[in-house]
């Protein structure tokens, strides 16, 4: 049987760089399907279209809400490169746009070149010795699939004891062990509760406009370590920055939104 | 007299969300536009086309070296929202792709809600004590029209000692004293000396292939303090940060692009 990820992300050519991308029931928060599982499902038709292994860097824009149905997305390869390949796709329904993305692909494990500087973990108790949250705990649908279990330190927002640190610590990992690879590396880029909600407590929605990822190598088998972090919150926006580490201590990608400042 | 960076990023419509966007001389390093100009130059086309007044986050691809010359932007406006209208250009030469971008525009001054978390300024001397670089100290020609002032700490590069740090802050302030903007911002985003320079003091041309800018405010008169630094080199990649504040010490945009590792 095939892991539910997989499942989620299987998209269909239809020809002309034309794909169906139906956006699959359970990757949601609220109705909503999670913005990375979103960006996860084009860059699979981005991909195909392409003809490369690897997300190297994609952004999307959030237009509209991906709710659980038909959608599909248009792909243009922009420009096939010896090293790279750019490529532009348009998710959408009924001719309304759900998404816009834009992305260069490759492959990660092309180059020779020994890393330089790296960006160190956080200290983290444990997978088994942090707390799992689930749609049991009011958390939303997607951490059924992706049960992610935060720093204990990084817990208290749900029972209005947030830390004050605007941090965001936890292992990602899929529930039926799906191993992680370039493409779930999206997902997991917002995958975690928004980190403002260590703030001053202030939770709600957070809707992303921008979300980019950097992918830096191909994950090991293991959960994935990951840290989010929100620095600037001014002017009615604010930034989060995720770093993701494999269970071999690498750091496999970066990742950077601009959401809306949530509304009480 | 207009100001120099105003002539230099003057696009003229042609029709049918096209737009003459000649690259101008004396913007480049060695014949090879810079990126934060070019994307300041694509931007004014883009909040043209959207009547909006400020970039909000905008990314670019860089697809091949924007020459000095002739040049056009195709734009074509996906959404026009209550707050946001989202933009998609193409920066092109005889039908060959130079840059593809993707920018969420509006006003950046629109949101009564006050700041909750703010990037703090690093130490900075004042910039009258700053070394000025410029083209005669062998740095490229766009340093005339933007004559940073890097931090004393951070100079080291440039004789062979770097710092170690991977860190490159300074002062950016146009050389005819042109009042900084939110597009200036772009171009201020890619106008230091990259970090790596003081990370073991190598050196060379770093081409970019992916720039992102969130722009939080209008920046006050007077020069912008900016720091920049990498964090991630890894796989033949590197990663740049950036913050910029104003004279009054806010902080009006952040960073971030990736880019090839400099070969020898």
């Amino acid at each position: 049987m095939p892991f539910d990820f997989d499942s989620a992300i299987t998209v269909r050519p239809l020809g002309d760089g034309v794909y169906d991308t139906a956006i699959r029931r359970g990757w949601d928060i609220v109705g909503n399907a999670n913005g990375g599982y979103l960006l996860a499902l084009v860059a699979e038709a981005m991909k195909a279209e392409s003809g490369r292994r690897d997300p190297i860097t994609i952004t999307a824009h959030y237009l509209s809400p991906g709710l659980v149905g038909d959608a599909t997305t248009t792909v243009q390869v922009v420009k096939q490169g010896r090293r790279f390949a750019t490529v532009q796709a348009a998710l959408q329904r009924d001719g309304k746009d759900i998404m816009r993305v834009i992305g260069t692909f490759g492959d990660v494990d092309t180059d020779p070149l020994a890393p330089r500087r790296e960006r160190v973990q956080p200290d983290m108790p444990p997978y088994d010795e942090c707390p799992r949250r689930d749609s049991g705990d009011g958390a939303p649908a997607i951490m059924d699939k992706v049960p992610v279990r935060l720093h204990p330190d990084d817990v208290g927002f749900a029972i209005g004891t947030p830390s004050g640190n605007g941090t965001m610590r936890g292992w990602v990992k899929f529930a039926d062990d799906r191993p992680h690879d370039t493409v779930s590396l999206l997902l997991a880029s917002d995958s975690l509760p928004p980190p403002i909600f260590n703030v001053d407590g202030e939770t709600g929605w957070v809707p992303t406009v921008e979300l980019t990822v950097h992918v830096f190598a191909r994950p090991a088998p293991g959960p994935l370590l990951c840290s989010f972090t929100s620095d600037v919150i001014q002017a009615g926006m604010l930034e989060e920055d995720g770093v993701m580490w494999d269970s071999g201590g690498v750091c496999v990608a970066t990742s950077r939104q601009i959401a809306l400042q949530p509304r009480m």
